[in-house]
């Protein structure tokens, strides 16, 4: 069943009204019909089985069937820092990594970054890496899309890893700790609380950090880990240790 | 620093040629002039440290200066078995499987999947499955390239797991045993052996399996599980379920 994201203001007790894309995307991508069922959320604590009472491309309004209280949020909350990639990788990053379970994206500038930075683009660039946020949360359930920062320097980002109680450096020369010499600990210590705490998540771009900046990371902090012995891209190191983060914290059942 | 597979022919005792694609890659995309150093490894148990010697860009000789003996293959040994999804999410699966630590793909037809078969196209679409494999390997720096099985039925594939020792259906409406807690148990009994057995990693195409098909596959002995409360793209299940696997089983540290 599809799932839309409406702002708060659009739930309301008995009725939801539903505009824009959305709107477009239920009328003449799904062709759906008075009596359709979906599912809508107002990307906070409420979510409600609906059904279609009136539409046209503009606007739909849909009757509440059911308020549900069920979340697909994982209790540990992870945030990605990602370094530029190149390309269109950083959609890829945002839309698997939504998928997986992260709740915030940091884009960082570090010194190997090949992306120029832009800042008339910036906002631009914002908006279409929300927007999959968006979409990709809507697919995979989630109660909440992802928050997307704006682009932070090495420096900014070092300030800003106080707001999280574990920091993981993901770095390809790192030999002796390996992501779960850390993870598993860190999942035991926060294994009686409900809320797993905040994790970031430091990922490097193409050509990985500088021994400098690992420095200026890892005196502030953060731990650097190895992801094992496969050497993986810049896309993907994100992926594979919130993977790891959830799988431990008992995202994935075994706890 | 770059690596290249070439045929066990090829790599001599104080020698290696390489040839092909590879000898282009090196010459006129990596512009290596003699001296350029990068390792050689002929997809089986041989791995070399080489210098360049001479090249043009038909052919390169580069002589070894170290014999290596590391592996960067994981214990677990891990096959994909993918219901064929559409466009090209297949060759992402392949590239991403490869740099995580698959050693083995098998696309299947489902009941749902979209994609029409041809065997007319089956060689062709093989040998860019292979050669995505192949440069993932090279990039992640893995001793062998993953083998790349011909297309099968559902029926073929239940046939075919009686080779491996566990065999996990990735299935989203799995709402009692999720991914931990078969594979945690599974890595327990096979943490004191040196080669982890045989995974086999079952994911649906972008409509998922039918009710009859997972009895089909759990009838045969697979297990059903989740991957957690979030609805995952087709694309995106076999990373996360191989993640765990090769996590699970000691390749990212922690045993």
């Amino acid at each position: 069943m599809q799932k839309y994201f409406v702002e708060p203001e659009q739930f309301g007790d008995e009725e939801v009204i539903i505009t824009g894309q959305d709107a477009h995307h239920l009328v003449r991508v799904m062709r759906s019909k008075p009596g359709a069922k979906f599912i809508v959320s107002d990307g906070e604590a409420r979510e409600a089985l609906v059904e279609l009472v009136e539409a046209d491309s503009e606007q739909v309004k849909a009757r509440i069937l059911e308020h549900r209280a069920t979340t697909a949020e994982a209790a540990c909350r992870v945030t990605i820092a990602q370094s530029l990639p190149k390309g269109d990788k950083m959609e890829l990053i945002i839309q698997k990594c939504t998928e997986i379970g992260a709740v915030s994206f940091i884009p960082f500038q570090s010194d190997r970054t090949v992306v120029q930075y832009d800042s008339k683009k910036e906002a631009k660039r914002l908006e279409r890496w929300s927007k999959i946020a968006k979409e990709a949360a809507e697919q995979s359930h989630r109660n909440r899309v992802p928050d997307m920062k704006p682009s932070m320097s090495v420096k900014q980002l070092v300030q800003a890893m106080e707001q999280y109680d574990l920091v993981l450096l993901c770095y390809e020369d790192e030999r002796g700790t390996q992501i779960r010499d850390v993870v598993q600990p860190y999942a035991t210590k926060v294994a009686s609380v409900v809320d797993k705490g905040e994790v970031l998540i430091i990922v490097g771009p193409e050509g990985g950090f500088t021994a400098q900046e690992v420095e200026t990371f890892v005196n502030a902090g953060a731990v650097s880990v190895g992801l094992g012995r496969r050497i993986l891209r810049a896309e993907t190191a994100g992926m594979l240790a919130l993977t790891c983060v959830l799988y431990e914290t008992g995202e994935m059942g075994g706890v």
